[in-house]
């Protein structure tokens, strides 16, 4: 095990609403912006944490797509939160589920004592590259952000288990082409405005996953000596309405994961973490549960994440 | 020391060059693009390294600016080296210094046997965002792409020592501001158009680094037990011109540092790892020696990885 603690969070939701049939979507309005929901998630985790942001070691920015392609994202919320000091500040990046492969990361270098205190902060803004021609993905998708700090620890609290795989036959099923090298802005047009939006097609990133991740879960739970009904709580990526299709084939119940898609739909690389800090928030959980993120990403990417609180 | 040996290297170089006075820069041409030549650089060091793609167990991209905002650059060289494979892809970005980054975290997850072998790979296309009008950027920077492989040893090799430090007083010093969320590509107009593309103060970049770097050298040496002439080879980050004047500051000497401005300029993330490949290539370096790899980025980000071959 990779021992930490997780000593605050926090997290950012637009006020703004829309509502698609059942289903909620907060959306950023006017005012609100990437940096301003992963600054406000961060601070809102430093309070909750009790410390002051000059007592970090690192600052670990994991969204799906930065603020600017230049400097990295971790740096501009330094800047809002803690200039004037010399953390460190880096990006790390498996789109949706980039809070995973960070936390997953961290959680070594915390384990090495290369740091002890570590904030991790993930949030989109999914609302500015949707593309309202594509109605499964306009209706899916919400606005928001979410933060922890995490801290080393002796007692036996921590990452018990990790596993990331990448298939990249679904590296075209979610995309962005455009804004970056292969398409960058200077070449927007009318006729080609739609490659800089969201695109995803749903039912290829669904038959792709049912075909790999069971297999994975397969491998997960013999590699590391763990079993579906050892987890007290499932949080997975918001992916889709097909979520309890995929809970129900990896052999959790009802009531054993979480189900917000409704509320939220894919808050992108904040889904995760957005739950995370809710139900910490909630109190649902006790100190030895043993709570299992888990999601996939643009790539195609899966990440699993067991931790024991 | 967490233990890893470099088994493979590889880069790309654009054939066409374009010179400023005595200032020769690489740049791509019309059928060069960014994945293509982070894919060849990837294709060469598995080459050297003698094994199949399939053999890694994790693909890392260390880009400044990404290929497509969605997925992660590493997915899309996945789709390129390692398709059908399941080997985990990300990225991990502090911009200039992502290389640096990228193996002081790779060295924690191998020597804690997360990993075993992993290939990172890092390049930027700078050609496409220079700003004409900017002389000083315009005339420094060049495209490339570079690669290695690392693997976990038993003997006395890797990373002895490392340390980033992040000033975010330099956050705006280096930028591309468009392109993202910030100012997403749909907001692109004539007049805004120098905020799609590269915009450093030179002056403002080298008086911090002076001001910050020294400093953080005395610590680096102080807290690992080093000195600066138990280093065989410094290869920096060839930021600027101003190359030799930070060198000595730090206490090298001549000849104990590559110095290759005037051949490639800066070649953003490619720098570091395109002039180690150079120099393991050479044949330069022997078992035991200590190179010192090292450099700033937008940030202001400085980073030390003090390797033992």
């Amino acid at each position: 095990m990779n021992k930490l603690e997780i000593i605050g969070w926090g997290s950012y939701l637009p006020e703004h609403t829309v509502c698609f049939n059942a289903q909620t979507r907060h959306r950023a309005g006017a005012g609100e912006s990437q940096l301003g929901m992963l600054v406000t998630a961060a601070r809102r985790a430093l309070n909750k944490a009790g410390i002051a942001a000059a007592e970090l070691d690192c600052i670990v920015c994991a969204a799906a797509v930065g603020v600017q392609p230049i400097p990295c994202t971790a740096a501009l919320i330094h800047e809002q939160i803690a200039l004037g000091t010399a953390i460190p500040a880096l990006d790390i990046n498996s789109t949706c589920t980039s809070f995973l492969t960070a936390l997953d990361t961290v959680s070594y270098l915390i384990a090495a004592a290369r740091y002890d205190t570590v904030l991790i902060v993930a949030g989109d803004l999914a609302s500015c590259a949707l593309n309202p021609e594509q109605s499964e993905s306009f209706k899916l998708f919400g606005d928001g952000a979410a933060a922890i700090v995490v801290r080393r620890t002796e007692v036996e609290k921590g990452v018990l288990a990790a596993e990331q795989r990448t298939w990249s036959e679904g590296a075209h099923s979610t995309e962005i082409r455009g804004g970056l090298t292969a398409l960058p802005p200077q070449r927007y047009t009318e006729s080609n405005h739609a490659d800089f939006l969201f695109d995803m097609q749903g039912r290829e990133v669904l038959k792709l996953s049912l075909q790999k991740i069971p297999a994975l879960f397969d491998e997960f739970w013999a590699r590391h000596g763990l079993r579906p009904e050892d987890i007290a709580l499932v949080i997975p990526h918001q992916a889709s309405p097909a979520l309890p299709v995929m809970m129900k084939t990896l052999g959790f119940k009802k009531g054993q994961y979480v189900d917000a898609v409704a509320e939220y739909g894919n808050m992108v690389s904040a889904s995760v973490p957005f739950m995370l800090c809710k139900v910490l928030e909630e109190g649902r959980l006790k100190a030895g549960d043993k709570v299992l993120l888990s999601g996939t990403a643009a790539g195609l990417t899966c990440n699993i994440v067991c931790l024991q609180l």
